[in-house]
């Protein structure tokens, strides 16, 4: 915010070229390194689905998880932007595996069938769980093996990084991602996402594709500055470390309810549980939150960087007030 | 063929403004109710994607079985010219079932997930299974109570309409189909599919996503005068009871033979089988087949119009000498 | 930048469900009539491509000035996004006129060409020009006549309605604009941008397009709170009355000047002028500006809400100088 | 037609994988160097749209005359396939010159515009005018010099090469154009076309974009069979010599009769005139043709493989007499 407030104070080139942006983008090619190409769009959906389109012709399939953010919550944005068919690979933690995805590798050559290209994982999984590097670079061995690019949705990808304790390009730049959708909005951010291009032989046309996808902002210095504060003094860590240490606190205050079951290791931000469903309801007026699994009871409970332990407690005490 | 050289020898008006094209779609009524609009397309994606459109804008999803033509063997097209997304249901046998679609009817109303608008159903479906009327009553039923349509992949509806013995719009019209693909390549034609609109209040812009959609012939007495004849003396009926009879000569043939299992219900002009998985290549090179699960090494026979006894018996005769 | 302060400081409801757009949207209504829905997008591009997508099919043509910014700054947005074709108008002051307008609304019914179904202008015009509201109703007029509807991009309509010193809805709501893109940065925002949808008829599934479209916030209340405080205490007309009140100071100061001619209407805050091909380049670095018309050597001089009399003085001095 | 019925007599593999389809395929190459990739399609549109899939990406511009048909009879498939933005050039008679081209190739690089990627003629030209081969090439050269390319429709290439007398290659391979749709149904087909893939470096992803753009025939022996015969002896020339013919026959009735302008070069087998307006519609009784230009009263009469030297004749008189 007070970012913001320093951008605001002087006139400023317009679509990205101003100094709040080009230090934002040194500043990522730091942690990624000095290949990064670095764009700043406004949401979620807008990197994940531009991020893909350097990846892909429209006659491609993208496989993902079943879950994933692109298939689940994206409406027809993928398919209608893209072309691409997306298809799902179940699994049970939100992680995909080796053999899973191989099993979706089909027909590749046969113009009847959408073709294989990218494979898209979420880093923290929308599960909250964290791929470790080793598993990410397996994915990415695959990826190669078959002529495949590797994506990556890190709308949390601060969160991972501090479950892992390390550095980003241990799991991105290092194992083999390709692109990359960096989260600002998920970290404190009033707006603004990155798309990271870590292969440099499909960053050329990312321009041209970000102006065309609706993604460009005149005034982009306000991107920028937000993405500059947070990378100065690790803010997005320390963001992101309170935000992890919240959940943890959230799960060992859930474990201590009879009744309540928690149904994902907890890596990350989010705690994923089965309450008795009379709870539900009158629990969600005390702090909204969202139920995953409408028949097995199951919710998702996600904890960011300003969630308190003051807002836990409570949540757990009126929870154990709702079950006695 | 015969259709085609009288159809050649006149100059006539292009874009379907000419006689043979009149008198099919006469015919066609006939067959489908007054109230049918009948178009006529180059193939069998064209048709149904086209049909589709009519039906969706570009944020719905559709529904249909994950053996579904239109999910398996139609590239991307249907994500590429639709911007749908294609939402599939486990159909063991085929057949969609009413409470198999409910569970995928969900979150109606909420823009971040593609808005369920269209169930597809295959008749014949994909398996050689076959709808009986009352399946698909119980399925546009379910259809217009969430204010989805109900569309018809009907490429082989000539064989479905054999197998029920009953009139084509017993099972289209009559039901509730709104748009159906009715296939004529399948049928014994050179080229030419065509797409009837049931549900009037679809039908006003077909012509100009015919023609978007790359499927307005120029010369569009060709594919008229094909449905002309096909139309004409039952000669549809005749291809398909053939090819009907031919399956089910193949079937008496295999079940005969020690190692083959028979997976699906015979009713139209496929026949499912599990061949022992060392004969499949050798067999293949007596007639073209298609191995549709490779793990389970389960093949799919299909016989047409121009299938000879002959043939049936001499494939059953070189699968048994390999077996020996 | 204060509203965001305040803005910043509670949990609110995502996705714009919060009281600082449910406050904006109150006083949109104040303006535009109780009919108006209002939905904010992040930028000028989205707000007008997805508000066409309101009232468009793939196979229609959208009618716009040759200058027209979804002719010339979108890249190709509006036909990716909306399958349409723009058809261009010549309009040597940047208004359209009904004569222009008709001879372009052409063999409608045949679907071999696209099918004109948008008249988009924009208000202020990108020559600075101001619509009277009869002109538009005249254009408004023409449209219903021919079942078409009109578009208006205001991107600069606060601008618009200073000049022509009359409330909104004397040149929107009154004379028939179906849909219209609101400009929230080029009146002082650091992004937003509202579409208001006018014709009800149309209104019902622009949530839909604008999360496929990846347009929708899911911190909504940013741009919310900056929306309500635009509209709060006239803020927006001041900002644009001092805009267009520097543009006449400019042009007042370039009347003066030997060698340079005023080639448009002063209407609104851009000033359009041919300047001696020398000067040019010096003079952008005084302060930047777009030369319009590179072989003509006209230039466009925007004046936003926060330029001072001090920086136009000296441009024109500068400009005096360099002529010396 | 005779070729058709040969081609129904045996069993053939599908989708092209057929001795018609060699046969033709080998002869095509004979034509256009050994190197040219050519795959069937079926209508001029399909040939011209999913060649310049081949070319373009959905930022980019195609160059083309205001009167080409990728822009006026082919609604809006070229942008809603596509993405891409067609701009248009003046050619009073049809045919691009190199100095309008030049002039519309603007702002690359530039990301708010369109990219500008290929130069799309038609051969013969809309206005039935031919190029010769060193006015291609001197577009071509343009092209190489701006990094476009070259495309061609040639859905009356025929024509032209009887026109000038020369190979097919003089003017397509040996000068330059990267991709050409050579057209059959306007050559005496019932239906297909052929796109010719010139430059290998854009040819790898061809077979995917035919199938998604639901253009791949199943039955492929019945395009390759017409375009086996069409190449056999020389019959593709004979029919192209005739209507050639024919139209120089027509100019020379038309310009015995007063009232009568000839408004461009017969150099094909169309030829442009200036009617008096009121003979225009009862001539159309008398054999059906297009009013170009209904303001100039400017009509185009096509001549085709079919007409008949009495039909011209018995125009003519006709012609004359309601003149009389």
């Amino acid at each position: 915010m007070e970012a913001l407030v320093r951008a605001n104070q002087h006139h400023a080139p317009s679509y990205g070229n101003d100094n709040y942006t080009a230090s934002a983008i040194r500043k990522f090619r730091e942690h990624f390194g000095t290949d990064a190409e670095v764009y700043f769009v406004y949401n979620g959906t807008g990197a994940n689905v531009l991020g893909l389109h350097a990846l892909t012709r429209s006659y491609n399939a993208i496989l993902c998880s079943s879950f994933a953010h692109i298939q689940v919550d994206e409406s027809t944005a993928p398919e209608r932007i893209l072309g691409c068919k997306l298809v799902t690979i179940p699994a049970p933690d939100g992680k995909l595996t080796v053999e899973a995805i191989e099993e979706k590798i089909q027909q590749i050559g046969d113009p009847h069938h959408a073709q294989a290209k990218v494979i898209s994982v979420s880093q923290c999984t929308e599960y909250g769980t964290v791929y470790t590097p080793d598993e990410l670079h397996a994915i990415a061995t695959l990826a190669r093996k078959h002529n495949l690019y590797l994506h990556m949705d890190g709308s949390r990808i601060a969160n991972a990084a501090v479950s892992l304790d390390a550095p980003f390009r241990a799991f991105t730049t290092d194992v083999g991602v390709d692109v990359l959708s960096f989260g600002g909005t998920k970290n404190g951010m009033m707006f603004g996402e990155a798309v990271i291009i870590l292969n440099p032989a499909v960053a050329a046309d990312f321009p041209f594709i970000r102006k065309q996808g609706m993604q460009l902002h005149s005034k982009g210095r306000f991107i920028g500055a937000q993405f500059d504060a947070l990378l100065t003094d690790n803010l997005w860590r320390q963001n992101a470390l309170h935000a992890n240490r919240m959940a943890k606190l959230l799960e060992a205050q859930l474990r201590e309810i009879d009744g309540v079951t928690i149904t994902q290791p907890v890596q990350a931000n989010g705690v994923f549980a089965r309450f008795p469903a009379e709870v539900i309801e009158p629990l969600q007026q005390e702090a909204y939150f969202y139920e995953w699994d409408e028949k097995a009871h199951e919710v998702r409970l996600m904890c960011s960087f300003d969630t308190t332990e003051q807002e836990i407690r409570s949540f757990a005490s009126r929870l154990q007030a709702l079950l006695a």
